[in-house]
């Protein structure tokens, strides 16, 4: 574990800031003039990377002034190295450029941020055991429980990319077609049963053109998101057999606005659970390639407090993000800079794990209590849902700063 | 049934060609100078719509000089209709204007076509009732072939839009995890089972961001392909439980390299088969939205001549790609110019009718034998696989070109 590396920004000094020197992740904002450009936070403040560009005090052919980081990431690791080599000199405490650099700082409290990047394809995991578990044992009992392939390969699906979000967009509540176990036909309305799946989003950083290695996988991997994959239980239940959640899952997908790099994350890799079954050759990992990062999910109803729902860590999973790419390109499929890998939900083994309404309320068989007394099964009109994630550090922590999201009535 | 109109192009005036004036169907070529453009077929030759575009002759601006046709999609349909509007009076027989357009026309024999427009997202159904009959049966049984919800509506699933290829484009024989009902543990190889499936491709034109109706969804529906989605069958049956199929359908899918517009396919509508259970309202179509279009597919060893495997019709389709649209909206999500929605296979109710290998050889049960007297349950290394199609006028046709891949071995 590294240090905390000290700033000359006070507020990246503090071991409560998610954004340190050693993060360092990148996002898109909206400056004063209304443009919108890439950023990087460092404690209270957004570093202005478009603005240092034009000031020609960085060089990355201009990538930075864009609207989003697909470009930039095109340009490859040595590039990627190269940006967060500067950043970290140009901030270090001490470092003779403050003078140079401070008006570039903007003040990060109430600033708009926007997607970080374009969304090439979105692609959703079922990689989470404690997750595959529960919910297997909910509709197909315990002992059948993981499907017969689950401990084989990373079970995956594609999503919709045009329904990704980021943070702090509202969510509708989706109509759809609903049709409860004792009905006769189905009919038309809005779902019942909207939940969130607590996920971290893996970016490619990196186009690939036919099958690669775990560690080529793990290489194109530029960075990670919080990740909330909105599902409607309802919809999902009479439309996903036999070719899998289609419209269920199409509402939105929610991240946070800040891509925090693979760089940033390196003091915290960790290994995978061990196996129950040996994996094929083109799955096993050469070394640790899941990250330690501390999650939890808050559920505030509308004008009411706050409750902390589920606690739970990204190394719960089964199956890392670069087992994942790997298994993505076996068939051939091309994978393109600006993929969004969606983890899986992250559960934890205990109930107070569980990164999804339907875990935790095991159905609506047992539902939450709120601290203001309320209770749910599901999300509520108003509710706002907010992830939060940091890796922790000896006296520092690289954050992800806040998914969140509000439901909204359904219209019509 | 409108009736052929004449150009002052003689090729375009034969019974025979895919491309009457009636036509005018779109996409990319590489000019003689190596840049990619806007095209038009008609009879023998392209129209170089972007050069007409630079000459002042037409003005749509700039979007013809595109290697795609995604920014004049996004014009509209007042813009769709007039450039249909135009280019019908240039190439019309007897036009003062034949000696000013004549020099744009580029022999269509061997030119170079592209991916017409950039795939935003690609999703694929399974509306084709005969063939959900005919893979319902021989997995599940004739009395359980139609899933629960079939009836109610169309299953549909996100593909893979990195892997969409242009008509001629070679496919490579994928990789993945294989594994028979008798094996202990799955292995990892060549899929053994490779097939193709007949679908056509509608190409979503205009954007939405909410539910809309299947009137709208039939408006924002710029025009058709045809459609193969390469499917290794033995990856499928491990990989796509619970969440549906993902590695299976990834390597390639193939689109003819003209897109027939919706209002070259006017004449040709048709209704969707009678119901057996009532459609829920959104899905109910205000008007017939199916077209009348002859298929076929041909299958060519490697060096050996083609045998035309399956002839079936697009008025199969138990669901329009309209109802196919205005479901993919209904849980909120949003639709962009380019996004491209498969058919699902296209089969007919006999045995020569039926679009994918693994129902015409009944799973591998009953080899089909090709006109060399070679048989085929699947596809084998050098097999060139060509979907036709076309619409049949008085006199004339409506086609839509050829859909055409080779497979070749697997790499490694």
């Amino acid at each position: 574990m590294t240090d905390l590396i000290r700033s000359w920004v006070d507020s990246a000094n503090s071991s409560e800031t998610d954004f340190p020197l050693n993060n360092l992740p990148y996002g898109v904002f909206v400056a004063a003039d209304g443009t919108p450009r890439c950023g990087t936070a460092i404690g209270d403040f957004v570093l202005d990377l478009a603005a240092l560009e034009k000031a020609a005090l960085l060089d990355f052919g201009g990538t930075l002034g864009r609207a989003g980081w697909n470009a930039f990431m095109a340009l490859g690791s040595a590039e990627w190295m190269r940006l967060r080599q500067s950043l970290t000199e140009m901030l270090l405490e001490g470092a003779g450029t403050q003078a140079v650099v401070e008006p570039y700082l903007v003040p990060r409290e109430g600033l708009r941020l926007l997607m970080p990047f374009d969304v090439s394809e979105y692609t959703d995991f079922y990689a989470g055991k404690h997750h595959a578990m529960n919910v297997g044992t909910m509709f197909r009992g315990p002992e059948n429980a993981l499907p017969p392939n689950w401990l084989h390969l990373p079970i995956g699906y594609n999503g919709r990319a045009s329904s990704v979000v980021v943070s702090g967009t509202d969510v509708i509540r989706p109509h759809g077609q609903l049709k409860g176990p004792n009905d006769d036909a189905p009919r038309f309305g809005p779902s019942q049963r909207f939940d969130i799946e607590l996920e971290m989003g893996a970016i490619v950083g990196q186009p690939s053109t036919g099958p690669i290695s775990v560690a080529e996988a793990f290489d194109n991997i530029f960075g990670y998101v919080l990740l909330n994959d909105w599902s409607a239980r309802d919809i999902q239940a009479w439309e996903y057999q036999p070719l899998g959640p289609f419209q269920a899952k199409a509402t939105a997908t929610t991240i946070s606005p800040w891509i925090v790099t693979a760089a940033a994350m390196e003091p915290f890799r960790t290994t995978t659970p061990a196996r129950e079954k040996p994996l094929l050759d083109y799955l096993v990992e050469p070394g640790p390639m899941l990250y330690d990062i501390a999650l939890e999910v808050g559920l505030a109803p509308a004008g009411g407090t706050e409750t902390i729902i589920s606690r739970t860590n990204y190394k719960e999973m089964y199956y890392s993000s670069a087992q994942q790419l790997a298994h993505h390109t076996t068939s051939g499929c091309p994978m393109r800079v600006g993929d969004l890998l969606g983890s899986g939900t992250i559960s934890g083994p205990e109930r107070g794990n569980r990164g999804s309404l339907l875990e935790l309320s095991w159905g609506g068989k047992e539902p939450l209590t709120l601290a203001g007394g309320e209770t749910r099964s599901f999300i509520e009109d108003g509710d706002t849902l907010t992830l939060r994630g940091h890796a922790q550090g000896d006296g520092y922590r690289v954050g992800f700063g806040e998914c969140k999201g509000t439901l909204l009535p359904a219209r019509g």
